[in-house]
């Protein structure tokens, strides 16, 4: 069907006004935009318009639809079952897809992931797994398709078949200021997620200084659009408003998660690591029909641990990708960094606060993150923390432990950890750290 | 002095979040767009942002210097006297600087007069004095300067030397919709008007159906803002609000409205004409330190006409320019147009409206106006209105008489002027011609 035809300047006119644009109006600009039709000034004047008059969920899954739809969506009929990924906005230690992608899958649940690399403060579950020696994340299509049937798992990254407007689009708004708009960010995620060929997808949106959003209502306008556009595609889409006030779980940096996910995996690893985990796996084994509501999913997906049953599946995903599978046996194995060293405490008293997004900062310091798209990251760089929020710690005692291959970098790395925690004297309240779920019935309090 | 540098992308952040920017940064985005080094995508994004946020007057002014120095800024000081010139933003059959600049160069004050050309439902200056046969609008900055020293006035086209920046940013606001934004608008006139190198300033800043601002309130603001950038500058600045719910005048299109000014400068002319005329001129003649008062200025005008000295001027400034002073001094020997057709009234009444958008579209239609940029004009096309708001009309009496050389647009033409005028029972209230002054001491009802 040929896509119909409109002036430029007036669907620009139109934003700028405050009008929503039909699903026809935004597949032309989509479609012509990647076609050259329409220069980038006009695009960016259009973002900028969709930045300030927002975009209804309508305007954001047409929007999704025709970024999709630029690109290659995989067809994945051919693997039985209902398939389920999950999508995490990003934060500091966020390893939980590389604990919950075996989880799922060892409970009978195709997972077909494509994740991405870190950029600025958060890392990327690319980067942690390339940090084992020999894992490929490059893959075509056809054996991306293999792996998923074999494995009923596959983590790989993105091709340039999936979603090309999404990335033109957005490089374009990464130079004009228009990043940080929801309905773009929701737009943006979930052409790729659904390029996936998934029939279900679950969503950690994460808030608090760590997240991309930093407070708790942007998260939960992000959800409720994930929610929605994930609907109008007839894909039944659950999110949970998750907590990164502080790094997840201990560990922060490539192989320094997936050291601590092993640790999970064998049934250890940090209580906040699994609390969230086993929430996020067991809704993927509801979605995917394996249980019969989220409480079952979460007790199989305690029982995937237990008997072993999710290491085996790690094991054989990293076998089945090229992976040493040596260093996930044998973990102290790993060639660790050059320059281990211990943080300590300024002073004594009750950890009160952390700033997550510095945190971060510090990871890509010590060589664990990317400033810009074309640099390289050291697998072995990143730092542990030994304490967290609510935590007593004394004078002098160690708070975390620096790992980095550039030692020039110590003496920065060790103050920006210092003056990332504060030291007060009482405990502070509890962070919650599920405080919402969001699906088609609404907003939803987590009291689980 | 260097430009201070600055991020772009940081400055559009700034504007997206309805900051302020300084005056530095205002002149880097300028600078910096000018030299190539700022592409066109973010410019048309902090364009945007800017319409979408609005630009205090303090930013206006800053983008009227970076946009004024990008170029030449004519120095009149080998000329004697207050150089003041007068600025309309537009409307239809509006031939007052015809009428004015001859008035006010008669009594002693210089104007340098720098016009445009008509585009949409407006005509200009430019190709009113084109009509004119032989006639020049096309001179050399030094030729400039020449013939305002020797005449007290100058009427010609703007240069690729004035403000090329303006001229650069409205080509990217006219296809980015980013064009009707009080800021933007008004930098873009004023910084025109101070590169002629006026000392003072008169703005007939026109609200209605034929105007670009349709609403008063937006004239309003468009002529506060004006004022406030004079002053900024220090040029002394007055705007007055003029009615443009209907045509000025009798006549629209470019050599019969040429004729009507010289209706006007030989005493006649319609009414609403020369009480506009009267003010503006009169308030030129004030700044320009020729009169101690408005009141004096007007009085003045009115000698003028009188008195011949303006029609003299009028002469002397033709012949000065190249162009043909006999049909100046005898207008009936000018070519007709091919077609001169009567438009009756299809009912008898009073004219209680009329649509000046659509009769400015008509007197494109017929030739008189440009489509696009590159359009010719035809100089003789146009048309003559018989009846204006709160006037009686019969049946099948003459409203307009249609002037073409292209008789196929006759018919469309004629429908046209039509269906523009509303034709009731009871005749309208009166319509206020000239609603407020503003000026440096703020916005004052106009009691005239």
């Amino acid at each position: 069907m040929p896509i119909k035809e409109f002036n430029t300047v007036s669907l620009i006119r139109k934003k700028r006004e405050g009008g929503v644009l039909s699903r026809e109006e935004i597949q032309y600009l989509i479609r012509a935009y990647t076609d050259d039709e329409i220069p980038d000034y006009q695009m960016s004047a259009f973002l900028m318009a969709s930045f300030l008059n927002g975009l209804n969920t309508g305007e954001a899954a047409a929007l999704t639809h025709s970024m999709l739809h630029s690109g290659i969506v995989a067809d994945l009929s051919h693997v039985k079952g209902t398939k389920v990924d999950k999508h995490s906005t990003g934060g500091v230690g966020d390893k939980l897809s590389l604990i919950l992608a075996p989880i799922v899958a060892a409970c009978g649940v195709p997972v077909p992931m494509i994740s991405g690399r870190g950029l600025g403060h958060t890392g990327g579950t690319l980067d942690k797994l390339e940090s084992i020696p020999g894992f490929t994340v490059d893959v075509t299509l056809d054996r991306y398709k293999e792996i998923l049937e074999k494995q009923n798992l596959v983590l790989v990254g993105q091709t340039e078949e999936i979603a090309p407007a999404d990335k033109r689009l957005y490089a374009l708004r990464d130079v004009t200021a228009t990043v940080e708009s929801i309905p773009l960010i929701a737009g943006s995620i979930m052409s790729k997620k659904l390029a996936e060929g998934i029939d279900a997808l679950v969503l950690d949106v994460k808030f608090g200084s760590g997240a991309f959003m930093k407070k708790h209502e942007d998260a939960v306008k992000l959800a409720e659009t994930l929610v929605g556009i994930g609907e109008e595609f007839g894909k039944e889409t659950i999110a949970y408003l998750t907590n990164m006030e502080q790094p997840l779980g201990n560990a922060v940096g490539n192989w320094l998660e997936v050291k601590e996910s092993i640790d999970c995996l064998n049934g250890g690893g940090p209580d906040d690591v699994m609390e969230i985990t086993h929430l996020l796996a067991g809704t993927m084994i509801y979605l995917g029909r394996e249980a019969a509501t989220i409480e079952e999913g979460i007790e199989k997906s305690h029982e995937a641990i237990k008997n072993g049953s999710a290491m085996q599946k790690w094991i054989d995903i990293v076998e089945e990708q090229g992976g040493d599978t040596g260093v996930i046996i044998k973990p102290e194995s790993y060639p660790a960094a050059k320059h281990i060293e211990s943080v300590k405490a300024e002073q004594g008293g009750c950890i009160t606060a952390m700033d997550a997004y510095a945190m971060g900062m510090v990871s890509v310091e010590l060589g664990a993150g990317r400033r810009a798209k074309e640099d390289d990251v050291d697998p072995a760089a990143g730092f542990i923390l030994h304490k967290k929020i609510g935590d007593k710690v004394e004078k002098d005692e160690t708070i975390a432990t620096l790992h980095t291959n550039n030692r020039n970098m110590l003496a920065t790395a060790k103050t920006g950890i210092q003056q990332a925690m504060t030291i007060g004297q009482s405990a502070p309240e509890t962070l919650r750290q599920i405080t919402h779920r969001a699906d088609k019935h609404g907003l939803h309090k987590y009291e689980g």
